[in-house]
């Protein structure tokens, strides 16, 4: 499909083009677009129906958009922006450098410019930053008739019609109705009577994860946005959600892996941004390993009257990150969720302590087994008989430290979360800093203790 | 709120209670409902309207679900599962032990039976185990007031009226109406006339995280599912992608955590199902660190004579281990958002050279100055002069592991995805041993042939 649009371009075959991309979705063609050259693109574009082009100009990487508005005439680019949904106009303007936004503004009405710098002044995590100005409003003294003819006249340029809201006249929310409902009832019925006045709004400052959240919560579609006063400002529509859940996940994976969230795709991050959203984490963890360097040093001479030791730390030191981090994990992902709360610290512990205790005695019974079989019978590198204490350190140190593991794991992401931290920071690299420190004391104390 | 609720539930004043429940919503009331006392909430259950007290039902926990059902007589779990969606119906029904299954399905017609045994049999993770069987079906020949007759008839019982779906005298779908469409033109116009006949849909043997990728791509509310007939046999509604998509998410942070993933929330999770799924990853791992052992062992000797190299190996192993997992959770999440390809693997590691060689010269400039002012100046646990070489071979072997865990860390994730592996397998437990045993082989390798 993509090759036979190329070719098509190539050979000017304009007509043919037309009409093979009119049978295709426009989140199909915008990747498309998005690799065609500079000099072709604005050409394709104004081949196509101004309305079908707008859906998929919305589509498209920004820094193409940049391209297009670049080239387009004023005009065009009037007739482009008014096919949009006011919430789409204002992300592609916001992505623009100031010199074209400022172009894209002049091509506004007044009333249009205003509206769009308000949307703009919203903080990037706000619900108003993702709600956009189009819905439909009804005023409960309406009659369903009525109702239904405003939905006619409006319709066309609104996103979402299905649910309607009540205003009083100072746009006050008092109530929804939904087609649903309109359609079930008679023609002379008065909205009042018929609209539900358990509205679930959410307020323009709230933040856009929660905000995602009760969609999830409560199976919406739309949700309505309103001001400090009460008044009905915006909606928000479910497909800004899913994009807010999935950016969501995403912060949060890289905040588990050490890394600065970024909110554009892989590609689009330069080198040095990448290096900057990586470096400080890197940084932080490989000073604070000094720690670790300083509990060894400490060590050192008794390390080397039983070399053997040495051998193990790498081991001791994976399975302990490897259990703190499953335990982080799981406890920062059900913060997330909303399963796990503050009151919930010693429930988690309690469990987390029994969880290790199990996996404590499976993994001392395999490495035991393991030291016997593999390195001693069959490798020979290791004596049992002889060097029976250290197996003894090995194996004891292995249990507590998947205990420390364990606990640390899960306790520090609850409490970062009840004194105002974001639980995802407390995640593995962090835990496994904190928890190589405890079990190399807890295996040097215990071989100062039993190899006197 | 909720000790409201409790205290009116205590005192037995239930109409008082009743009026305070149905100002709120189902979703908010369900955690509430399960915290309930076994002998209390079918009592309060009772009190309130059916069709309320099926919406809470639904957002229920399977097990309290399963003391309700218990508690009920024939007649009342008729008269629940009938107000029930037919996908919620069967996923409770997915949930329950067999006995309690097989009296729900008693209480249900044959016709509905049927349907409800067909639904049951689809796989865990395809499209046809989230699809609901309720939509609006159209016929092309029908005229606009037809079509809003018929959604007026089965408007009531089906999820979602605002799109229907237009099907020939077998079932296969032909195009898609939505009540927009109806509302936006005459009374008389006909359905074949309006409908859309680009029809995005899915097939019920789909991957389910593929179907909440088409959601997410081109911003659907509904997708219609047909079967290998092209027949229609039901739809997905958005509510059940977000939960998909939620469900995907966390399955990949566990993963990417060594952990096999589970779909039941923390505290639904016992101890032993956790450590099932913990042990597997951990003990593979901590077997795997054998060949670190092995390592180490061979460099005992050395290691005795120039003990100060000891000191290094947990800052070294650690800062590997974060530069390798920041590198491969980012690619992994890009693959899984659909940003990088088989086809980007270059690309792919010509960046992470490019970011390993600025973190690497950052890292290494911070690290000399930290051994200088701390280790030497502060400290004295480190002579610059004398040991001069050991800190060459510290600083050259972060230098290149940082490389070696980077391109490690984005490599394996695609080429795991393109031989048919989930590429959240490969994440940072996984990756942290491989770059573990090579940045050990690059440190004590430079110290055989600096330090002779």
């Amino acid at each position: 499909m993509e090759n036979q649009i190329f070719n098509l371009i190539r050979e000017k075959k304009y007509t043919k083009l037309r009409s093979l991309l009119s049978e295709m979705n426009p989140a199909d063609i915008a990747p498309i677009f998005d690799e065609i050259e500079q000099k072709e693109l604005p050409v394709v574009f104004r081949i196509l129906p101004k309305e079908f082009a707008a859906e998929i100009f919305v589509e498209m990487e920004s820094d193409k958009q940049q391209l297009l508005i670049e080239s387009f005439a004023d005009a065009e680019i009037r007739e482009v922006f008014e096919e949009l949904f006011m919430d789409d106009a204002v992300d592609i303007i916001d992505e623009m450098p100031a010199n074209v936004a400022k172009r894209i503004l002049k091509q506004a009405d007044a009333q249009t410019r205003k509206l769009i710098n308000k949307l703009l002044a919203y903080p990037d995590d706000s619900a108003g930053s993702i709600m956009t100005t189009e819905y439909v409003n009804l005023k409960k003294d309406m009659t369903v008739e009525e109702a239904f003819n405003k939905i006619r006249t409006v319709g066309v340029d609104t996103e979402l019609i299905y649910t309607c809201y009540v205003t009083d006249r100072s746009r006050r929310l008092l109530g929804l109705v939904t087609v649903k409902d309109l359609l079930l009832n008679q023609m002379d019925t008065v909205i009042a009577d018929i609209m539900d006045e358990n509205v679930i709004f959410s307020n323009t400052l709230d933040d856009k994860e929660q905000v995602a959240g009760q969609f999830e919560k409560y199976d919406l579609v739309a949700l309505p946005v309103v001001d400090n006063e009460n008044r009905l400002v915006g909606i928000i529509t479910v497909d800004d959600a899913i994009d807010v859940i999935q950016e969501e996940a995403t912060e949060d994976i890289e905040k588990m892996a050490a890394i600065l969230p970024s909110d554009k795709p892989y590609f689009k991050t330069g080198v040095f941004s990448t290096f900057k959203a990586r470096i400080p984490w890197l940084m932080l963890l490989m000073i604070s390993a000094t720690l670790t360097g300083a509990i060894i040093s400490s060590f050192e001479e008794k390390l080397t009257l039983f070399p053997a030791l040495i051998a193990f730390i790498p081991m001791l030191m994976d399975t302990a990150g490897n259990c703190g981090s499953q335990a982080s994990v799981t406890v920062i992902r059900a913060i997330s969720l909303g399963d796990i709360r503050f009151k919930d610290i010693l429930r988690v512990i309690w469990k987390e302590i029994r969880v290790a205790f199990v996996c404590g005695l499976a993994l001392v019974a395999v490495n035991a087994l393991k030291l016997y079989v593999f390195d001693y019978l069959v490798m020979g590198s290791f004596d049992v008989g002889k060097q029976f204490l250290e197996i003894g350190i090995v194996c004891l140190t292995l249990f507590f430290t998947i205990h420390v593991a364990k606990i640390v794991g899960c306790t520090l992401p609850i409490l970062a979360k009840k004194i105002g931290f974001d639980p995802a920071v407390m995640a593995s690299p962090f835990i496994t800093t904190t928890v190589d420190a405890i079990s190399l004391s807890i295996y040097f104390s215990l071989a100062v203790l039993l190899l006197k």
